[in-house]
């Protein structure tokens, strides 16, 4: 059975492909959950995508994440900026976690520029748009192959 | 058929009448949407009223009013103050947003001057009480009515 | 005999229609305080109007409209941001005050999203154009009313 | 029959006992609350315990206590450094309230120093793992004599 | 002839008496003038007394003093926190000046510790109501016999 | 022999029960000292009780505590602000010390939210007045259980 | 007919020549404006001069300039530092603004260093006393010849 | 018999007259006393005076003074800017407390800007050299014909 | 012929491999630049790789690049964090940029947590080892494609 | 023998006429210095010109020019924001130095408003383009005249 | 007879040799003392040394040292970020003072980078354990030798 | 063959001695260097001086003296306060570091008070002129020695 790579999008992801397409580009978040999903394949992984606006469930799937799957994908969109919360709960993990932005946070308000996650994921990805998920995919997987 | 706005009040809202009567006044949030539904008829518009003490089911009533309302009268409450999540979603919109709050959020605590949600609202109406609502209405169907 | 509403307006205030009409709309200060007369008739009161480019008249007028008046609406415009002169001659007053803004100062630079004058004020609207002016009458009218 | 007390635990401490235990220390949360019970049987309380990940429905478990509940224990974990609201929902309360934190929150990131809840408090334990929660149960107990 | 010393009073300060009376007492402005005339004629001087709102003309007030006075007593109120002009009008002087407030400044907000005049100025006198003054009138004394 | 535990309080302790009682009650520090050492006889311990208003003293009385306790009770009082002295002197030691507030200082003037102290204490135990201190002794005794 | 520069000058500068000319040199601001009069023939322009102590006052010779100048050369002295209001001022002109200091206000007291005006005028010059006003007056000859 | 005035120097304030005698003068502290008990008893005060270079022993003379004078006169010289312990023991006094400072602390170094003492003082004295002391006896006299 | 992308690598990671194994790894720089030639040639790309120590070096590298390559990778190391001078060079160029980091620097001293660079690049990879110039070479070879 | 000025230009300013034109013009640095030499020779002058992206080489050509040349025109551009060591290099120069921008430096980013350089210049030219050169060698030619 | 050099050390230094030998070393201040005892011999001097843990004793052996000493070696330690006494004390001196730190306070906390002290004395050596006095020794010899 | 010892000095110290004597002192560079030389072969050492108004040449230096030096003696005058770069290649060096500076750099303006250097320094020796260098020599032959 393949193993598993949980991807988590937070808040307003869901409208990704609608909404401010000049920043997040036009394609949905399930087209990007696809292609993710086939490469997944290629590489030997499953994917499971969550998608929620709540911080709370947001932590709730960080935990889940943890029993099922061997590395995580988080995009905690804009709880990244004011959330300890998932922060803790990342921090607990014995799994590998990918931090990835569609934007480049860096080049927008300055209250963007400050992810409570960075310090506890292994690395970082933003600006590229569904390209992130991709490279993120890209960078667990051969991390996972080293651990 | 008459064109909605909604109302999307923040945590702790739906205990108005009840808590700190010196603050917020004497009138429930019900009391204040009954009168707000009156005016509204008056002036060609029917209210939908959501309250919520929870930071993901604002988002969520964000993104549906969206959908089949005309304009959004919100009183984040406490996560105005602390809510990038909820700024994002109103700032997606392209129907006109009011920030009301009820008590005078300049005259109180440090970290309450400052709005996450303003900057990205036509205006704001603060330190009314119930009539903060009441103006925030007006202004709205006077912005609706040249947009 | 009619009772006494007081408008007086800050620096620059004497050019609106004329300047950054993107910003401020293309009416006149006359026009605005010509439709504040028409609606403060109705509701029972004359108005005032003071318009001055200088901080120390501004005071001079908050002093003087104690006097006779029994409310004001105050836009100090630039010297809200500035001001502990205006924000001390308001202090003083026994009648409320109500403190408007034309556009929405917390959406513009960062020196404008503090007013001196907001915690002295019962209230704030802001960002609506002329139309903060009349919202703010109705606000003032609503609290004389109950005072 | 016996009056009630709530504890109010915030995200992640479901995972007590398995989470960091160099930090948190070995103990599950359903052993504190156990041998909360036993000791408050003792005092002549009963003790009611909530644990939930989301902000909202911290909240929630706030207004509800204080429909049946003669004091609280709150332990917001995170949610502790971050939220105005839980603070609102507290600070609108006739029964008194100690915050218990597991771990010393002043020795450890900055982020963590600052607790929104300690000033709406009566008083903050911290530091002494789950005997912050029994010390606190004294604590409530001594005061609600008193009160 | 007497020498003169000039006493500069800043905005709402002609108010003094009405104003906030368990800040700033009880006590007019021109009461503390005459009070300052006849402890003045003592000490053989005399003293003119200026009050204005207006920051450019307090400073033009000093830049008067300066051609006939052998001392300044000033209290900017206000202006003592905002104004650069007026620290330059007094950095010129060739004559002492003695700084005063009736209230005890350190005491109240944050934006009002800080004045600009202070460092340009002899010495301060705070916090004493209409004593400030007459204190200042003696140190001013005993400056100009040592000078 | 029972083995001692040292209760070190800092300035202006010594007028417990006669200042600001609305603050810190009407407990004298003896009157808590001797409820101490009841409790701590049954729990198997002795309390050395030290008072000082100076800084030096203090840090001597850590020293000496630490050749004859097997824990420590302080409350620095003021000095927890200030004291990097009183810091040092505590993380010096091997034995475990618990921080005491007889108020709760996180609500109170801002430079009272930081203490030098709690970085290097095992907790802290704040705004329960006496209460504190008995709380802290069941720590301490609790602590000591383990070590 | 010759076309208009003014050239408006802030507080204090009426006592250019006698005010600390270690400072700001010995020339008066009548020497420096007839100096830049007959350049400013040379050039094909007149020259309008303007010195106020008040701020309000500023705001008026700039609103009035804008009538009947072609470029404005502003020392707006203590002002620069402290008035939204003549930014405002300027901000709305359509003509050029050179921003002139006598002195190297960047080399002097922190609060000297900001200039609420350098963001709205085409360019600063400062330190090189009357030379300042003469390059001003160049610099505003070469961007009218280009505009 | 004559109502006693204490007048407390902190640290340094012994080498009064010797030390950087451009900043604080020529006087002793042993000259200033001389001079206040003089005046004193023409007010009808006896003055005690205390000097000491410990935070400690100048908090325990603030205490002593409390039990046998009607009024203090308190420079805690380098401890105004860094002790809350002597803060705390001013706040707890019935009787009215004078700050005096010899040199103009508003003009020195930016960490002697802020005392911590003045915002629990009646008032504050400045930069007057010994004069403050005379100032302040004048001042403390006044306040006790009136309370 | 093949199209070149260049590679640009700041001060101390000449060392790579040799340097703090435990922060950055094992690799040499010349072993990653190997193996992102083998993969850039399967995408159809050749690869430039410079590596300095000094600033102006890497603005000189970055301006070449500019006349023959079509896309740049950069880690700009330490001078990340403190040259606008590169930011300046980088923000001209009408090519892709992607900044890349070995580390996590969001995790690391808190002068890491800002790069100049990352507002003028296209996005950011940091805290994969040599993986995050692998990613980097997708990134822009994706960005390509598109360009 | 005519006396030299050295014009000294830093990071990118080769690049002049082709980069961003929409804030420095069309012109290359060449054309501007032949400009300059133009209006040196009447002057009676010899211009030699520097351009490096190296902070080190503007060091040392700042340290030749105190050599052999009467005055200096320095655009240290990016390193304006960023160098103690140019700062030094021209603190230690007893010729004249005039700093220059081609852009208004305080209209841009937060970084660009503060230079090292301008504390230790005779004073600054920002905004004018190409022309704040010319300014700059007027300014030098009289201050050289006076010295 | 020999002149004298005092050594002055503060807070917690008594226990050196003991206290956390990672950082101070295994060396007590008595054998510190000895050494510098024997090189002072070599070089002409004898050293008086004094230990205090009060701030007060502190300015008190500074005060004495300046009676009868030809330098001072100062380790105020803990007191040196906090004691505006202490540094006034030295400021006094007319004798050179070198402050010497065991540890490389620049390399610990945030709060140990600053030392009230460092700027009234002539240098500073930290970080080398029992060797900063001796080298402190070798300075203090050498600055008397040319003063 | 005897070991070797690099000293190595950033820009503006081969200036040393012609600049600024009244902070720098007389001493010429070369001069310093001879000096140590002098004392190193006594110590059993030999030196090596490198001098460099380069960043990039500072850090290659560095990297340089890591491969044939037993330890190093640096002065990276102004770049301390600034690079990050030359922090990197130092911390990764396995060979002591003693930082020296000739003025004391804790006495001058605000931006000297932090070098970037001192943290990964085994010690700081500042504000003794050429004597810190022949401290820094003593110091490093001493550590040698234990290590």
């Amino acid at each position: 059975m393949l193993k598993k790579i949980t991807v988590i999008n937070g808040p307003n992801l869901n409208l990704l492909g609608s909404r401010k397409p000049e920043v997040y580009g036009n394609t949905s978040l399930d087209e990007i959950v696809s292609s993710l999903r086939k490469r997944a394949a290629e590489l030997g992984y499953t994917i499971a995508a969550v998608q929620t606006n709540a911080e709370g469930a947001y932590v709730n799937a960080v935990q889940s994440a943890a029993d099922d799957s061997v590395g995580l994908i988080v995009n905690a969109a804009a709880y990244s900026h004011t959330s300890v919360a998932i922060r803790d709960a990342l921090e607990n993990l014995k799994i590998p976690v990918v931090e990835v932005h569609l934007s480049n946070i860096y080049a927008r308000e300055d209250f963007r520029h400050h992810s409570y996650i960075s310090a506890v994921a292994s690395g970082v990805i933003a600006g590229f748009g569904p390209l992130s998920y991709y490279l993120a995919l890209e960078a667990l997987a051969e991390i996972l192959k080293h651990s």
